[in-house]
């Protein structure tokens, strides 16, 4: 058996294409002491990582080197270990683990995984990072409480089905935006939300404005650009908008290109006149703060039914690529995973 | 003796002119049980008035109705009491005095004023509502600690000053932003900051830089615009926004029209990839909360000299309307004030 990894080659400048990587064969690595290999099962794709294969990440995480595999996360079983917390079998998953077949590790990223609570991909999707960023969005930095009226756009995507599933648990009224009208009806059958509105329909912003009665106190986004900005008039007072994504940005060479501004955002008069609250946050810095709450919280949700999962699955190693590509172009319905 | 006030007779659609008030005189009122009638000494002019000249006011505080009297705060003397609680000679403030000689309460607006430990115009001032905000600005909104690079704009204004004042004892290293050579002389002599920059100069961007080699984790914003975005950019990683005013957006109509969505705002992608927190806030909103740490904390810098309130003082009650013009353009050093 070979290690086979997808290797970043060139950057993209607007659209992501399969030529900006490169499959790569090399024999699997000896251990060392200490160390542990996993097999990967399945990766966990996010459109995130698009903003790392830039040469200026404007202050994200680090750009992936040319020649560097493209980050993921991953879910596996490990096949040698020669570190006495892991034996080979377990099953475990890492947020780090990346668009490879195998994944060397001190153990300090795994963590393990109840295949008896969940079958793998739920543990790449609201067990994981995704559930993670889901739900530190919308209790810490969306301060989403009962009775608030709770929006999240890319609602079909694998954050935001799970935000809209977490905000509906402690009580919020929930309305997704999501791309077209039979993903506004998967959102509406599978994740609980009062409405779904269609970003696409000619009527998207009459629409919102009827779905939302009381206004918007939180607003969960993914996305930026259009679909922020028309959210952003509907804010109520003390209104909180959790910036998790701006994906509408990602494929936009002007967004990383330091003689532009990047596009333009909305008024601040509202910030102003409506006491409104703005906070970007990357999840993955409050695992230590977080995680062991979000682990017991979820668990219960995903065991009673109150948040499903679900998963858009490629087929093969060599998909990966395609999918990653089709998920920044919203043809996915909820966690895009590559079964390997 | 008369009662005189301003009341606004149209509303400004840009600029504010002499025509939008007009000075009436009536008898003074008579008292009813529980009531105190204070005639003023001075009154605290602030921008923010500006907003609620026009009719929709964006969720902001209620419109002035045409015939009211312009609000502002004040300084005054209790000069009849049927309230126990207040006695003829009571030195005392209030948050909405308005533009008039005397103003009639209960009571529960009014909050007493030592003049032992500071002259009327500082209760207006540091002491006042313009310090209030400053405090729960810098502290609360900004969450500005020790060792914290913090800017403010407006630099030389009532807030700002105050602003740069209250980072200071705290820790911070404060820069200010203030328009013209003078302003930012004036700044660095009295509020010590470490350095003013200009905004009207040709090379602003590449002076503001370099007033802040290690980037900017606090941005006190009053006033929106080129300067806000200026800032934007060199914000650093959990960089906090305080948004108290956007004095620049004030004058333009679009900023009120329900037909377009006003003036534009910096890129939302640095929220992300910095986690970026903004926040707008009414200090008025958080009295009940804070005014006594603020009284406390406020008295000692002032009876200290680490906080320093300036006054740009104007005679005459009828020189009201155009004090109030030219603070918007920005011709005060410090709070402006009408003493009457």
């Amino acid at each position: 058996m070979m290690h086979r990894r997808f290797a970043l080659v060139s950057r993209p400048k607007d659209e992501v294409t399969l030529d900006h990587f490169e499959l790569i064969e090399a024999p699997l690595p000896e251990l060392k002491d200490g160390e542990v290999l996993v097999q990967h099962s399945h990766l966990g794709l996010a459109p995130a990582s698009r903003i790392r294969m830039s040469e200026d990440t404007r202050g994200y995480r680090p750009s992936i080197p040319l020649g560097g595999t493209v980050t993921s996360t991953a879910v596996g079983t490990v096949v040698a270990s020669r570190n006495p917390e892991f034996a080979e079998g377990d099953a475990v998953s890492s947020f780090d683990g990346g668009w490879q077949t195998h994944a060397l590790s001190d153990g300090s990223n795994l963590r393990p995984v109840e295949l008896s609570l969940a079958p793998a991909p739920t543990w790449l999707g609201a067990m994981g990072l995704s559930g993670f960023t889901a739900y530190v969005g919308t209790i810490d930095f969306g301060a989403a409480k009962a009775g608030d009226t709770f929006v999240v756009s890319a609602a079909a995507g694998a954050v935001g089905s799970v935000a809209a599933q977490v905000a509906k648990a402690i009580g919020c009224t929930t309305v997704g935006i999501a791309g077209g009208a039979a993903k506004c009806a998967y959102v509406e059958e599978n994740f609980g939300v009062h409405k779904c509105v269609d970003y696409r329909a000619d009527d998207f912003l009459d629409q919102l404005a009827a779905a939302c009665p009381d206004g918007i106190d939180v607003y969960f986004d993914n996305v930026g650009g259009d679909v922020r900005d028309a959210v952003w008039p509907l804010l109520n007072e003390y209104g909180r908008v959790a910036v998790c994504g701006q994906i509408s940005q990602y494929n936009n060479s002007a967004t990383y290109d330091d003689t532009t501004a990047g596009v333009a955002g909305p008024s601040w008069f509202p910030l102003l006149t409506k006491s409104l609250t703005v906070r970007g946050f990357l999840a993955g810095n409050f695992l230590t703060q977080r995680y062991d709450d979000f682990r017991l919280d979820m668990s219960r949700w995903v065991r009673d039914g109150d948040v499903v999962s679900t998963d858009y699955i490629t087929h093969g190693f060599e998909s990966t690529p395609q999918a990653f590509i089709d998920m920044l172009k919203g043809k996915n319905f909820g966690k895009t995973i590559v079964e390997i």
